[in-house]
């Protein structure tokens, strides 16, 4: 069986490491917070002192963090401290599962490449339930070969499994999905209250856009208007789901990747610019489906 | 077996009434162009010297016109010219296919109603391709007894049939739909192209986006970018399909119905201007997926 | 001295009718409102027990209604009812300063002009302030004789007068203008939002910009962010000025116009849905400068 | 007299440097590229081998790079190179007039305050025709008394010099200006391009909304309406003037600081993606007034 160390324990990387013990595989984990450890061991896991500690002798390195700042010095160590990449096998293969800017990621991936290490950024998508239920979407960038060998760990946490493409890959067709979520998200949410505001049953319209040319996956499986659909977040007050300030978070990673490739966005960074005004006026922590509230009239919220 | 009086012959109109007379219907047409009346009278249809002649003695009339002032002038006639309205049979059932605006989908209802006659509007998607093939979706607004009779024709002409509400209810949910499928089109667009800019091979992309929460209607059947699926425009230089112009027109009818009801668009408003400023480059007759080639480098075109 | 037939006597048309008789002109007033009359009569205005009967024997005829269908009935009446056109002298210069669309004004010149009567749009903007001042600016659409013999009573009114081009300009240049004054709006609120959450401050911030190329009239006379200027409705609460509503009633006449002329308007027609959306949120009645508050965090409003 | 390091010397830096010398300071000059030294040792600049050897002496350490990673390696140097941190006196005042990304003008900021030494960003705007007259535009960001000992040279080479803060805040209030530029030039365009398609004189409504609440710079000083003013680039087939690439580099740069403090910026970012289309369309050298074409049907052009 593997052996895999997993580093970073919160709310997704937590349950996510818990699947690979239920598997079998022998898992040392290791965060900078204690709770977050001792959960995974009475679970089975084993620990270790430090990031590199757990990652020195692992077949598998699995990495969850908050943001590229954190990914580049985990791997790449500074001038007082050693990173990942100068302690693991030559023949593990590393893979970083946060949401990450791209550039972080690829240069972590030509610091690997140099030492002839597997990397690859795999960030996921299906949150909280996905990591728990271990059907979680990973969007792999990585060499073929790193994409095959870690198929042994991410089958065990995830239900669907992409390869984008070289190193970065992953971090750039993830962000490239959920801008355009947001587009689905902020065109259904205006489209159903134009609707509405013109005398139609948003279910009714929603029935027919659905299966029409408008179809698209908010109306599919999580539609923003309250009462249309049953067991999502708009009806039940925009509580769980996907958090606003999560969508403003890959917002502004896609904003960044943007104009690094001087590209072209406008749909995607009017609706970065909502999503701000949506969060700055409180409802940060609600789910990004409430969106749909810019569009109602006060009195009827 | 019925008698269908059939009024505009165009590109939509005349395939559409060529598919009642192939189920044996008695159809009287008629249009201002010869040569479109003539087409279909060597097909079995017979003619008729105005609207009001053709309409007069029919279980149904169908009309199929550019704009609601020529819907209205049909319906409601003017001091010179009686309108259809005046000289229909109180059990016929009176179904405007056209793309107009709903106000005057709801002029013409009220003055049916008040008559006691049942009128129903019930715009159609599909294009030419699907008036031919008699697999169109209408989209209609009137009464439960309205629609309920018009099945009759209807099932004949489309596959999909829809019931939006009352009278002026399918001209909204039509534009309500058009406008969406815009905000899809250039969300996918810039979705793709920032792909593309940052290395990612289009159809990778979109097949990963396709399955993941940025699915829609355009990723499904009609893909923007070439050469990523065959059989749509984009991989036939945008020719066919449905036209600029026409997304043009449908847009500003979103926009009109979106300033009556004094509601929020920003997405649907932006494409329009978006699609607006595609057209007076010289795209009018293009496919409306041509609107990918506004975020291409010169150079790639 | 001219006599005056003054049409219309609310917040505007008030304090404007009083100007003329204050400069000694006989005007002659009509409202459905008797109050809004007993006003003006009060000043010394004689009274008509219609708005024909107000206008038969004026040299001059001025209204201000609130739109478009409401001007139309005034000057063309309908199968029962006379309008002004038909009672009015040939020598007269009719006036409407009321805001609508062009085209209302347009039918109505042409309708004039078929009968020999000099007919001119004549919007105003200055506010009820400038109203009872004296210092309205007037954007005037018609011909040049009409422009000219125009003066007597414009110039008691107003402190700027514009002639913008033929019946229907003065519609066109002013919601040109007004579209322009409320993205400069939006535009000027994100700019110093953006340089305030970034350890600007908003005074100096604002000093620079004013005389730079982001001079614009917002920063010179009505800044959006609260306590950089004095006397403005940003350092009182967003009390008085020009409120949201009805910006967006003229917001909505930009985007009909841009529809029916195929023009695009992208930061005018976002414009208008950020404004709708600000007015949907309970601040309709509060000044338009308000919209900065769509930018500023919850916390420090 | 004061000596003065001038670094950077390309079409701006060359003039600026230039400015200095004729006002009888003693310049010593550095640039990669030797013609660009040349052009200054023929009027009377000395030249140095290395930016390091340049600075070394000097009362003021000025220069003039493309972008952020430039500007931190020249100050800062790596492991094998000293930075000009590393070589000026304590009493020299370094003033970096590049426009570049806010974060490293603070990086340097604070390693120049730990070594008490004085630095300010002071990024300029006036082009290059400002920098031969000596009228250049410096937002200056630093300490006041940094500010103030930079009098001695800013005020030969501008006509207005702002103090916008500390550290940082001088790149933070261009960037601020010229998002909000672009905007009152987009904004401008599809106003005046409005009121075109519906008959009007775009001399006689710019001149309206000039003295208007629509007012500002681009109305004032730069219409990019063809032949509305004279001496502009709009006039002159919109060459000279800012380059439309220029524009979306400091729009790219109003992003990434909008990204970083979680800002909303819906009219400039879509400014953004409107330039950047624009620029891919084969304008980037082009004045940034012609994003006004965007407006102008194709025959029109």
């Amino acid at each position: 069986m593997a052996t895999v160390a997993f580093i970073g324990l919160g709310n997704m990387g937590g349950p996510m490491a818990a699947n690979l013990i239920k598997a079998g595989m022998t898992v040392t984990v290791f965060d900078l917070v204690p709770a977050a450890v001792e959960a995974l061991t009475a679970q089975g896991a084993l620990s270790a002192k430090t990031a590199c500690g757990a990652a020195a002798s692992a077949d598998f390195v699995i990495t969850m963090l908050p943001a590229g700042k954190h990914v580049r010095h985990l791997y790449l160590g500074d001038d007082d401290t050693k990173g990942l990449l100068d302690v693991v096998s030559k023949e593990a293969v590393l893979i970083d599962c946060s949401t990450i800017d791209a550039e972080s990621a690829q240069v972590v991936g030509k610091h690997a490449q140099a030492k002839g290490i597997e990397f690859m950024d795999a960030p996921v998508s299906g949150g909280t339930a996905g990591a728990a239920a271990g059907t979680l979407t990973f969007i792999c960038g990585g060499s073929d070969k790193a994409y095959q060998k870690a198929q042994t760990v991410l089958t065990v946490m995830g239900a669907n499994i992409f390869h984008a493409g070289a190193t970065g890959a992953g971090q750039i067709a993830k962000i490239c999905n959920n801008m355009l979520l947001s587009v689905l998200m902020v065109g259904t949410s205006e489209s159903l209250q134009l609707g509405i505001d013109n005398g139609l049953d948003p279910k009714v319209l929603s029935d027919i856009m659905k299966v029409s040319s408008g179809g698209n996956w908010t109306l599919e499986k999580y539609n923003p208007c309250p009462d249309v659909m049953e067991n999502v977040p708009s009806s039940n007050d925009y509580q769980g789901g996907f958090m606003v300030d999560l969508m403003v978070k890959d917002l502004g990673l896609s904003q960044q990747t943007s104009v690094a490739s001087n590209s072209s966005t406008p749909m995607g960074s009017l609706a970065r610019s909502m999503y701000v005004n949506h969060a700055r006026q409180g409802n940060g922590r609600r789910d990004f489906s409430s969106i749909f509230e810019q569009f109602t009239p006060a009195d009827k919220k």
